[in-house]
């Protein structure tokens, strides 16, 4: 097991990478992570980071053992060829939401006094991409093959995803026995996620002139119960695979009316459902059909949750390398399009979360060391 | 009395109008109904109508006793100067919803073979503009005073309504002891009308991400008391100077929902208020606030009704000459105009409402001249 130095610049083997904007950096994942978050990546523009990334893998296969990359748009995906027994799947995205004047990235120091990374993409996901760079540079010669994904258009409309797309085109460069997603989870991992569905609930009427109320009937009014068994309904905490999902069911939209002197002949209430991973699509829906039975109830998009999986063997030595108790995720992620192929994963990376999206997101340097070492056990692991 | 003749064209006075289009058919109201039908007036478009009805007032002073006449814009007043004790006034308006290619007029048969003349306009209210005329065609000397009113955009946003600028601008044209609104009332009397209030209820919440719903406050949720408690409503009917008003509230529309991952924190139910004569706008909006207690109530706009005021002598007589048993109007009219300058007023007119605005819209020759009789009897009347 070679091991590369982990501290400085090591720019000792002559390939003139020093000026890169990434290279140099390997050594500190800190240090990677803010030139991550110094070239802007937002959805659509990921071009200059992903040939950043190529560039680098480039660097760490003619160093190592050797990697298969490719690219595809403006994804990079990367493979040991190691022969190993197993294969684990480290993905993440490039993109950003849009910059809000948090690029470059700049030091600050929180309430206590700690020093914080603030920056576009410091969370999600910049620290997450430098973990996975980080990783293949300090371990070359992992216990288990491993295939880096690096993917765009994360942040958009799931039809852009590039993830998807990959797992579309290239289902192959994919597999694998188990997969970490680097989404900001602060070093914990969080296995799995809900589902989601969404519904329109539809109660009609008949038209009448609203000065005359009693000639028609008032979709709105109809549209009481509905309302009312959303705002009754406990939704369960259920468990799956020893993790326990909270469910929800909420009412994000509502419509209706003609004009302000006519009573209404419709009103639409949209659902969304987050439902537990023990479920498919097919098996919300008959939830929502019995939970509505009345109304015309229609589907308007879904996308299957994903079980955590932590019972396959690459998932319990990874629960074991990283210590603490596994949690459930409660949003969406694209581990389900792992799930989908056949491949449980979780989501683990530097950053907290709740802070994803903010002006004044940002990522604490203790938590990139962390996620990074603990990484690199599990892979150093045999 | 003067009877002048009420059959066939009366043009032996050699003044040389048997050319214009309106004045060769003031002796049969159902002949003066369609000609003014095929004189285009949509709101906005009165203009040639108006001069038709001035040039015809025009006529008939200079055949009279003399009339007053007076126009502002596209409304034209005449009023008789008998010096009698009592002064009714008898309004209409000129203009049309637009037309749906049911001009020119036509006649047609109904189910049961009787003739019906359909136009844009038939019944609202061309029938009642033409009983406007013929009443003071066939008694140039009428027991009462009568001031004639023929005004501009009754169909079309209140702020242009030619009534509503007579009243600000001339009150004093509108003067009299009783008022004759002539909207389509099947030829029966319809007394007052139900006041209208808008107001906006809203219900508050917290956003979140809809996969965290229990981070926030669902505020359609929260929007179900307010359907239910309006579902649940009965509006009573409430007796006002011997007529029953129905009252009515209803949700006209409803609006939530900031994407379709949010947990929703504003829901906005509109609702319509129609309430009986007995109370004034004050008296309502403290009714709403009562009724919607805990939630935020804005009103958005407000009618006074009209009390029927039957019990003044003029109406009393007017009742008496129509014959039958006086109902209450559900709508809000125009009436309320006159009620607001202190006029008792009633609606009466030929046409049956439920055509009007109608591709179909229509209005049958026995009511016409029903209509012309019972006004003339009443103004015949000593």
């Amino acid at each position: 097991m070679v091991i590369t130095p982990i501290n400085g610049i090591d720019d000792t083997d002559g390939t003139g990478d020093a000026s890169h904007p990434l290279i140099p950096h390997l050594g500190d994942p800190v240090a990677l992570t803010r030139a991550l978050c110094d070239i802007p990546s937002e959805s659509g523009q990921e071009g200059a980071l992903a040939d950043a990334v190529f560039e680098t893998l480039e660097h760490l296969s003619a160093r190592g053992p050797g990697l298969q990359i490719h690219r595809d748009g403006d994804a990079v995906v990367a493979r040991t060829q190691l022969g190993r027994a197993e294969r684990v799947v480290i993905a993440g995205h490039l993109d950003t939401v849009p910059i809000q004047g948090n690029v470059p990235a700049r030091w600050e120091s929180d309430a206590a006094g700690e020093q914080i990374l603030v920056a576009r993409g410091a969370c999600d996901m910049k620290a997450g991409v430098a973990m996975q760079l980080s990783v293949l540079h300090r371990v070359p010669e992992p216990s288990r093959d491993v295939t880096l994904v690096f993917y765009d258009h994360e942040e958009v409309a799931a039809e852009l995803n590039g993830l998807r797309r990959l797992a579309e085109r290239q289902p192959d460069l994919l597999q694998g026995d188990f997969a970490v997603l680097g989404e900001p989870t602060s070093a914990g991992i969080e296995g799995g996620c809900n589902g989601t569905m969404r519904v329109e609930v539809r109660t009609t009427g008949v038209r009448a002139h609203s000065a005359r109320a009693w000639k028609g009937v008032n979709a709105i009014h109809a549209a009481a119960p509905v309302l009312q068994r959303l705002a009754e309904f406990e939704a369960p905490a259920v468990e799956v695979d020893g993790l326990v999902f909270q469910e929800s069911l909420s009412a994000v939209g509502i419509r209706g009316g003609v004009a302000g002197n006519v009573i209404p002949d419709e009103c639409v209430v949209t659902v969304n459902y987050r439902f537990a991973p023990h479920w498919d699509a097919s098996r919300a829906e008959t939830f929502l059909r019995e939970f509505f039975a009345g109304w015309e109830v229609t589907v308007t998009d879904a996308a299957e949750g994903a079980r955590p999986g932590l019972d396959v063997p690459a998932a319990a030595d990874f629960v074991r390398a990283i210590g603490g108790t596994p949690a459930a995720k409660v949003g969406w992620t694209d581990v389900a399009r792992f799930s989908a192929l056949g491949i449980p994963a979780v989501n683990f990376g530097p950053g907290d979360p709740l802070f994803a999206h903010k002006e004044d997101e940002h990522v604490r340097p203790g938590e990139i060391h962390r996620a990074v070492e603990a990484l690199c056990s599990w892979l150093e692991d045999a």
